[in-house]
């Protein structure tokens, strides 16, 4: 079945759950107006649905791949590209002084949502651009600005991000290329990265690399890094992509999904870089360009999700065993808890993309906060939606999501790199309840007091659904107390069914917002989130709790099974 | 990593959790002594271990393939085919007089998994071998006995089963598929039959098929189905492959994993078939088969998940982040939780196996309902278990993790077979809430009693955590109460979550038997199984109960997304 965008959905949730409002309310979205809004978002819908989701499966049967040491991308994915940078849709969020639209990161979000769901591999490759666009916004002098960030915005250029080495992935600090200065105010950088997404191109004339490099005599760790910009053609005095760089893309790696992506192995020979930001301040710039990516990744999840499920609902009500399987009990639960799910992880992306909106417009510490303990919520649990309801899809499917003629297996096999990559869902819990608790708690409970006003503010018109959310979040409160006092090893224990736990109580809260102000639909699927959905918080908070000690007593061996 | 097969786990099982001696004790099985059973383990540890794992990422990267409308089978499948019939394995279980070990199922079983966690594309192959021949002993004429037996428990000829057609699968009354009288005692079956395991094979010299099929005036549905024997050759007087039969191989599935099992799309035309057991009573005939063959699915799951998590916990003792990671608190998490998982989910199947012996040995019915009632629990919960194991192991890995070299994605595209074929997992939770608890929850009750019971006998020993299995138990037999008197829709709602819960006790159960008679280690993991997972029965429970009346209520609409 063809994916069509949630175009109504997002506008659902922007009008009246996670509104847009106070965001153009602000002078800085001023221009954010409801109608611009609608106008964006029915321009990406007809991209998404009819332009790039056709592409998807193109991009899984035939891979991008390497020749003569040029990455030849799938078919149609160079005509898909254009189109995205043709509509402007890169630069939606980006400074309009490079050329950007200016827009809010909300409604950036919300239509890389439809990209992503529509084809995830190529989506890829403006998601990296704007990271990078980000990067050189915040932290570039302003010569590198100039020239890169309005080929960046139209789509001339793709940027990229080098971080992982193979000995330093989720420890990025132990990454060992090098880079030395040349004594033009350039610097030579050598070494080799790994898994770079999209790290060369054909549907556009240069790819820029951000790549972390460690200059002479640097501290070990983190603290020794810093940010290099070096592009594959080295721009002439007219900004034209000129002589080749000394760098290359050694192989693609053969993964289980997005292979319409190429994830290159690049070799840094010698390169010519222009440091980014300061020496050995790498790491701030590469933080701008994750935490934003890592939202982009949490949304990613969600769209693959809407995809799958929209593929299996429409089977499930075209496949007769006994009439048609969507009205077989079973059935029908797992698409109403998908639905409810995907909705719910929808607008906890969205939510936190406001209150980037919001701290980005207004400055105030408390939006800044918010944004930043929803980031990993947002990424971790928008992931752990999407593989879970993107396995739901094969399942629906029978036999038929097994083989791969139906793209029901694509679905799972492409959204399963979105909990690894831009720090694996482990990593975001462990942000969560380390540098975001670092606080004592205080944004997080700002959330849950938030949680406990909606509940009451529903009790009226749902009373049994207001209940069981206000004990959820009261539950939450408790454990989040309890996670605040414990010691870091204990918190970490804890920290993935803690995030699970949080999430679900955000979920069940904007459900409770879109069950007051939407149709009996958007009630009923209140109804599955609250009653079926939120209740496996007891486990997750139970396990949340149960600290270290255990883990740490048993033998290494005994994981393993030895006999 | 090499997979090393769980020998140790297995032997300790049948030793002190689901012993093995009831069974020896037996008569009919009195030659499975303590002797025998340890020296049958340890072959099969080797055999697999050292012989069949090495083939198994092979069988993923050179599949098997259509040539000339006869299978290709991937390197080295033939001869680890050849070890496993010559060491006598396939015909474990089966009569003596036809040249079978007649050692119990549970044993059998028990090498099921070991070979299964080698290579699962291959053990497929015996696998519908040792179901056809069940099927037989119990049903088909002497004569066919006599000639198909020995063979096929040989090895020298396999077995397939031909259920499913494009427009039946759970619905298998729905078949179309013709058996017309030649007038001589045999019969012409025309039909297409899809998704036939190993449909085809280079391995052995003559390929069996049962094929259900329609006579002519059979009823509508299930009631109108007969059974056959179709061989791919017609066995000559002195029972030799002869003339080839009108059947033949139309194409391979290309499939999300089991590359290495040829999936067969298969036209019967007017191909010459034997009746097994009675006219337009094929169902029976199958069942016998099919319940074979849902334990031994379930303890596919089993095998994969124990193979990925050894893979998973050897590379976490390898892979340095800031010191190994098998010493970070979420990976260890992981690691124990899925050990704990395997452990428990191995000795329910093995606890159906010996169900079904002791019901085969006696005919006691209390035994006969025991085994049937575990037998959809096996089933579902072994497959899930082996998703989610797989599906960790993945994530332990990291980026290593989503490119295919490392066989932890190939694990997960393996084990994601399991929960759909053989009846999906929610067929299985169905036919758990349906037809096994007809008895009005006896054969539940009965089980949930011997779990109280335990929990009482290691109260003194491990008091909070014998506390903590008592109440889940009793919240489980509260639950089983509702669920048998409801409506079977409401039942069908709750049904698959139930099923989880049950598995759930069952396996804290497994794990105090454990505990009281093991080691400091396995303690440590009952403590994470009832500490960390069995809390997960609240959520589960809560959804058990709540009925499909919310389900019904959402429109179609809402459940795909439309605007």
């Amino acid at each position: 079945m063809a994916y069509r965008a949630p175009v109504a959905d997002i506008a659902f949730i922007l009008d009246k759950v996670v509104p847009l409002a106070p965001v153009a309310a602000t002078g800085r979205f001023a221009e954010a107006t409801p109608e611009t809004v609608a106008a964006i978002l029915a321009e990406a819908g007809r991209l998404t649905s009819e332009v790039l989701a056709p592409l998807n499966r193109a991009g899984d049967l035939a891979p991008a791949r390497l020749e003569n040491g040029a990455v030849r991308s799938a078919p149609g994915f160079a005509e898909g590209f254009r189109a995205i940078a043709e509509g402007g849709w890169i630069g939606l969020s980006a400074d309009p002084e490079h050329g950007g639209a200016g827009l809010p990161q909300t409604l950036n979000i919300a239509v890389s949502e439809m990209m992503a769901g529509a084809c995830l591999s190529l989506q890829l490759n403006p998601l990296l651009t704007q990271g990078q666009i980000e990067a050189l916004q915040h932290h570039a002098s302003d010569e590198i600005r100039a020239l890169y960030l309005p080929r960046l915005i139209a789509g001339d250029w793709n940027g990229t991000m080098n971080l992982t080495e193979p000995g330093a992935g989720s420890d990025v600090g132990a990454l060992t290329t090098r880079a030395e200065p040349a004594g033009d105010g350039t610097y030579r950088i050598t070494g080799q990265k790994i898994y770079i997404t999209w790290g060369d191109s054909d549907v556009t004339e240069n790819t820029c690399h951000l790549v972390l490099a460690r200059l002479p005599g640097a501290g070990a760790g983190t603290r020794g890094i810093s940010l290099f910009m070096v592009p594959k053609f080295i721009p002439d005095q007219q900004g034209r992509p000129g002589v080749g760089n000394s760098l290359k893309v050694v192989s693609l790696e053969h993964k289980l999904g997005i292979h319409g992506s190429p994830t290159c192995v690049m070799s840094f020979e010698g390169a010519t870089g222009w440091l980014v930001g300061e020496e050995n301040k790498g790491m701030a710039a590469m933080f701008t360009m994750m935490n934003n990516a890592r939202l982009a990744v949490g949304v990613q999840g969600v769209a693959v999700a809407e995809a799958a499920l929209q593929q299996a609902a429409a089977y499930a009500a075209e496949r007769n065993q006994m009439g048609p399987i969507i009205r077989h009990a079973d059935v029908r639960r797992m698409l109403a808890a998908a639905r409810a799910e995907v909705f719910a992880a929808r607008a906890i992306c969205l939510a936190c993309a406001q209150a980037l909106d919001l701290a980005a417009a207004t400055g105030d510490a408390d939006y800044v906060a918010r944004a930043a303990f929803l980031t990993p919520i947002a990424k971790a649990w928008g992931t752990d939606v999407g593989v879970r309801v993107a396995d739901m899809g094969v399942q629906v499917h029978g036999g038929m999501g097994y083989v791969e003629e139906t793209g029901a297996a694509q679905y799972l096999r492409d959204v399963r790199i979105t909990p690894i990559y831009e720090g694996t869902n482990g990593i975001q819990a462990m942000d969560l309840v380390g540098r975001k608790m670092m606080d004592g708690g205080e944004a997080a409970l700002r959330l849950i007091d938030e949680v406990l006003e909606g509940a009451e503010a529903a009790r009226a018109a749902m009373p049994d659904l207001a209940q069981a959310v206000q004990e959820a979040a009261e539950s939450l409160r408790e454990a989040t107390a309890a996670m605040a006092g414990a010691s870091m090893q204990d918190r970490y224990a804890g920290s993935v069914p803690y995030l699970s736990a949080f999430a679900r109580v955000l979920g069940a809260h904007v459900h409770l917002l879109a069950a007051r102000e939407g149709d009996e639909a958007r009630r009923l699927l209140a109804r599955v989130f609250v009653t079926r959905i939120l209740p496996r918080n007891a486990g997750d908070l139970a396990e949340a709790r149960a600290g270290v000690a255990d883990l740490d007593s048993i033998p290494d061996a005994a994981l393993a099974g030895a006999a």
